[in-house]
């Protein structure tokens, strides 16, 4: 049975993600915004019954099991771990920070029986199952190298916000990245060792952003990483992404092994095996009839819109409510993902800054909350 | 008046290049090939009355007063200076270490009036020359970001062989990033200070080479430049070079900046200024009717026939049949891009062993003959 529906957030995605869960059967009860004008207008727009501002009135709903959060990255672990605590299921963004998303694991862990899934929508493209599938069946033979570009215009909201400031989880490598990362886990089946990574804001300013207020996200990144065996096993993976390139947008994830190839080019999936004389077209555009969004890539739009359906089959599995089967969000991140992609991209920040490899360490215990004070006193100290 | 011109090598680009120098109107009187028998076959087939593999009887050869050098790059510079202090004009191709380069440009630095250029023939071709144009022009507004990928088949000869050896110039960055690291510092008019790399041997063995014997040179490489300004100011260029991806050959130049940007597929060339939908064809496919070669991509061949009608030009304008006019080759490399782009493929190798960003310093001075013996002992000692 499905289980009925709280979305937090009023941006682009919450925008899509509504009708898309309708579509597939779900009944959104609540929604949830900054202000109660953006919650009220955006509710009235997609009809949901209750709009709020304050997070509990959508967390204790009593007709909402299931908690989507599409919100800034910094207000993401509150909600998320509450929602948990208070017995519901989660699908939500990305954190900020590793501490962040580690608290969010530990939410998960204690509550197993939970659905708790990153709502980074990659995995589920078709292109994407049918690349993880054959490399499983060795169509490119060992795995070398993956080559990844996503080019667009800016990210930047229309006024200042999170979206300009590193630190609240804005730019081009958080916001997009961390997608990259976490799908070429998943493809290879491994996990980055080592990083590299150059950071660059090229546009510190525009017509709205202005007067003492600068861009500090990075809106063109290019990192490697070294996923897997070490030395020369390794696969080594390049990632470029530049988002001063309005009008265009490119996604394209190659993966190229020792007998073959295969390109994802948006949503189309092509191969090409040593030998043979063209490329072949494996996974062809499947007739997108769903919204068009201009914030939106098609590949994440297609993506979000076939993990509603994987959704609806786990929950439609169940006779209870709250129950979900766990096959068909079998190949979802988890929050342990969602930790690994954090932790690679403060990596990739850290060697932006230091200029050398950084290796992935992925969090094992909570930093003691006092550790920040104290550097900062050892620092005004010397 | 157009000189007669004496030919070193027999491998793919002196096959092409005698039949591009003939439809030029010149004369090739010598052929110089590594045995007696390679040169002697080669001679009959193309045509050219005289061959030796004694490098003086071309050198020395009374009709021949330009000399083109396409030999492996460890023999390169023995060639290219005596060429010079026998006072014949040179055009050839990189040699196999920075000190080789240095030893070249004290050779064309002694004897000005001699003709010496890099046979790097990327900058010649139309799209490129239309590129640079055009960023001088400010197409793309304030140049931020270049990006390139040449991705293709195998690099490796038939047989075992310097193309193996990184130390004797072998591999994708040495071959053909060299190409790349000259065409960007062309078309930014700036040049690399600091680089960051990644070099890899996928492929060791193949059905040719194996045993004891296993292939040293890079067929994955990768790597990042910062040209022009420090800090944010500067240029960031990312170079993938990928030799593992038989039947296909990608060649793809991309230079963004904050007004627009240019991306030269191939030999055609297209723009795109912010603001408007679509990219637009700057410089079509022009119909080559020249000789296709299997080995040799497309950009290199056209580059390699636009460079002879250079030549024919610049050698034209003069009635002395050694003299030449700098107008039509004024943007040739010359042998001191050529001891640059060498700096830079040795820093980005030093880069990919250490693991560090690597500056760009060039030799100024030819360095202690005995310092390489000297460190020997010193290492045997420790």
């Amino acid at each position: 049975m499905l289980p009925g529906v709280g979305v937090f957030g009023t941006g682009s995605t919450a925008r899509v993600l509504v009708p898309l869960l309708k579509a597939e059967g779900f009944e959104v009860h609540a929604l949830w915004g900054r202000s109660e004008e953006e919650a009220c207008c955006l509710a009235k727009e997609l009809g949901i019954p209750f709009h709020t501002s304050r997070s509990d009135d959508v967390l204790l709903h009593q007709d909402v099991d299931l908690v989507c959060i599409y919100i800034p990255p910094s207000m993401t672990r509150q909600i998320a771990v509450k929602a948990l605590g208070i017995g519901k299921n989660v699908v939500c963004e990305k954190a900020a920070t590793a501490v962040d998303s580690f608290k969010m694991v530990t939410a998960a862990r204690y509550y197993p029986q939970l659905l708790s899934i990153m709502g980074n929508t990659l995995r589920f493209l078709p292109a994407f199952v049918a690349m993880r599938q054959l490399l499983v069946e060795g169509y490119v033979g060992e795995l070398q190298v993956c080559d990844v570009r996503v080019y667009g215009p800016s990210l930047l909201d229309q006024s200042y916000g999170w979206t300009c400031e590193e630190l609240m989880g804005g730019g081009g490598l958080h916001t997009v990245g961390s997608a990259i990362i976490d799908l070429l886990s998943y493809l290879s089946g491994t996990r980055a060792h080592r990083v590299h990574g150059l950071l660059r804001t090229f546009v510190q300013q525009n017509g709205l952003i202005r007067g003492i207020r600068r861009v500090t996200s990075d809106d063109f990144c290019f990192f490697q990483m070294l996923m897997g065996g070490t030395g020369s096993s390794s696969v080594c993976c390049t990632v470029t992404l530049n988002f001063n390139m309005p009008g265009s947008f490119v996604h394209e994830v190659m993966v190229v092994g020792s007998t073959g190839r295969l390109i994802a080019r948006g949503t189309e999936l092509y191969g090409q095996r040593n030998g043979s004389k063209s490329e072949e077209l494996l996974v062809g555009d499947n007739g997108w009839v769903g919204p068009e969004v201009k914030e939106m890539p098609l590949p994440l739009l297609q993506g979000l819109s076939s993990m509603v359906k994987a959704l609806r089959q786990s929950f439609q599995a169940k006779e209870e409510r709250r129950c979900w089967a766990r096959g068909p969000v079998a190949t979802a991140p988890t929050f342990e993902d969602g930790l690994y992609v954090q932790t690679v991209v403060e990596a990739v920040k850290r060697s932006s800054s230091s200029g050398e490899w950084e290796c992935v360490e992925i969090m094992s215990h909570e930093p003691d909350p006092n550790q920040n004070l104290c550097e900062a006193l050892k620092r005004n100290k010397n």
